[in-house]
């Protein structure tokens, strides 16, 4: 059986990540989407193991002491990681992992998971990225005003070294059949399934 | 406009190297297949430049004098080589360009243009690769076990160091599927391709 492998998908608010995820696991069946943990409090219709896995704060930090994270960070007074154990379980079960997260957490992971694959997905430009913050109608202009000066910042991150691939989402199709090809292509390279030819 | 990118396509006699190419170009729409230069007589039925760019041996000579080839090779008394300007001007087109080549001028060219990406196709397994030579009925059993031994010389050499992905021919659909998702992955690599976002 092929081993799964870990791909971390990073890119701007509004880029439309989600939605690129979304149609990627039609074509991708062998998939498991990393659910974060967190501290705060479940919104209403929100549930546990699906949306987050709810941990209280004595239990996030003891998780945190027994290095049971991939990466956590602190925000907004609330903690939000990435449990180590539900991503290596889909793994051994052979099934590629998507982790969706920032450049900060991804560079985390990526130290301790050097094999990873880090994707960033970019918009075709940052006025079309402007403009879709604009049109879902969500933020203030300041907010998206410093939504797209932290876009651009974790972009330059991104750029500047550790990400391997860019997926551009002009159009959604494109975008998802690019991650789709991201992932197919990252098997080819992999040795483990070339032993059977080795004397 | 993309530019175009390189891709060197090795693997044994037999492996289904044609196949495969023949159901990418399918979807692959922009690819130059390189033709080879060769001093040996054209055959019944095989078009210069279609076949082979046929050349007289003082012009071949002058070509390697000039540097005019990405790799070039003596076999059985004529020579064979991979002309550098319909690969430079197909990349200029912004076209991908695929070489079938073995794995010694592949090493060639891998040293010349070290942004080549080196895919090896191989068999579902070395038994199956007998089965096909013994079925393709062109060969002696003496000549398959020749060919089977430099397979596996060939592939322990590529799997050794240089080569990239490793496409497993093992269903031609799949194998294209994969050759397919390797050259739209590598697109997704370049540099080049961002630098609209670069501020």
């Amino acid at each position: 059986m092929r081993k799964g492998k870990t791909f971390i998908l990073s890119g701007p608010s509004g880029v439309g990540k989600g939605t690129v995820l979304k149609m990627l696991l039609e074509t991708q069946k062998n998939v498991y989407i990393s659910v974060s943990a967190t501290t705060r409090a479940a919104r209403s219709g929100e549930v546990d193991g699906i949306h987050y896995h709810f941990l209280d704060t004595a239990t996030f930090e003891e998780w945190i002491a027994q290095d049971a994270f991939l990466e956590h960070a602190e925000y907004v007074g609330n903690f939000y990681g990435t449990p180590k154990k539900f991503v290596d379980s889909a793994m051994d079960e052979g099934k590629d992992v998507i982790l969706e997260i920032e450049v900060q957490g991804a560079l985390q992971i990526a130290k301790k998971r050097p094999e990873a694959v880090l994707i960033f997905v970019v918009p075709p430009s940052w006025e079309e990225l402007e403009r879709r913050l604009t049109l879902r109608g969500t933020d203030s202009p300041e907010k998206i005003r410093q939504r797209l000066q932290r876009a651009k910042e974790e972009f330059r991150i991104a750029y500047a070294y550790p990400y391997h691939y860019f997926v551009y989402n002009g159009i959604v199709e494109e975008a998802a059949k690019e991650l789709d090809a991201i992932m197919t292509a990252e098997h080819c390279r992999s040795m483990e399934r070339l032993e059977i030819l080795c004397d």
